[in-house]
């Protein structure tokens, strides 16, 4: 992941991530039949990760809102180790148009992600922290400005001050979402 | 720009450039230095585009919510027709971190958008449609959610009703940010 990371997917050959992991091509490929298999299967455990991370978020806290802020301060280290890892997963997305695999590995988690959002935001409701929001609506909304976030962070890091606006951003949604805001 | 759609950056060469155009390659290097020439050319026109039909929409309408649902109704249009050459988007931007001229001209544009964004929320705040919101962060927020939304759509069209939800998180933006609400 550092090599895809550093130079670039298509750079980054198969000798060279040899090389770099001391191990011979034959060891390789006994293990992975592609390069693509590689980094696929890297891109799915840090997905992974993240989802755990995101669950785990959502399982200490006492409240829904406190989950997302929770989430924010989490993406704020995100977005300064995924700088690479998300630009890769930019050329992925190009390729999952025309790849039927790589679609299911890189776009199908987004469908997962905004169900996750939809049933925190079903929480929140039940709990009595937000008012009566379209779960559904809200998560997509959510997702979308996150996704959109993190994209314009990787690639324009000096744009904004990301770190700043981030969480002021969640507070602007839990602002419109939560019971007894004017 | 049909070209690059179909069959993406890569695939399309010079060569099928010419054919398509019923031009000599040396009639294209005489106007272009490179293929990459060509795209960023397209892509510009597209943006500038883009932002006159925005600038449109917000000059033709009697207030800043209306300018902001005649956005996002154009919003509908733009993904349909934009599908592949959003996708080269994607294919510049991962380019983008290693290629200053490249960067330059498909991220910077994004800056201004916000400024667009940022323009028409203090004038919404002025006209009294709008809370005393913060007209940088909004921006912020509403182009990242423009961004992964747009993204979303392209890459994952069949993921959810985009046409039914855009306007739909644009009034929840609206709500949000609008006087008299609850």
């Amino acid at each position: 992941m550092d090599l895809f990371s550093k130079v670039g997917y298509e750079a980054a050959g198969v000798a060279e991530i040899c090389e770099k992991c001391g191990i011979s091509k034959g060891a390789f490929y006994h293990h992975f039949p592609t390069k693509q298999t590689v980094f696929l299967e890297l891109l799915e455990k840090w997905l992974a990760d993240l989802e755990a991370a995101m669950e785990q978020a959502a399982r200490e806290v006492k409240s829904v809102p406190e989950a997302f802020r929770a989430m924010a301060s989490s993406m704020r280290g995100i977005m300064q180790v995924a700088d690479g890892r998300i630009s890769i997963f930019l050329e992925f997305w190009t390729q999952a148009r025309r790849d039927p695999e790589v679609w299911e590995r890189t776009i199908k988690p987004f469908r997962h992600y905004r169900r996750i959002f939809e049933l925190l935001i079903c929480r929140g409701v039940q709990e009595g922290s937000f008012k009566d929001v379209d779960p559904v609506l809200t998560a997509h909304t959510l997702v979308s400005f996150a996704v959109g976030a993190l994209l314009q962070g990787v690639v324009d890091p000096e744009g904004a001050k990301w770190d700043d606006i981030l969480p002021r951003s969640i507070e602007f949604f839990l602002h419109a979402m939560m019971k007894g805001q004017t």
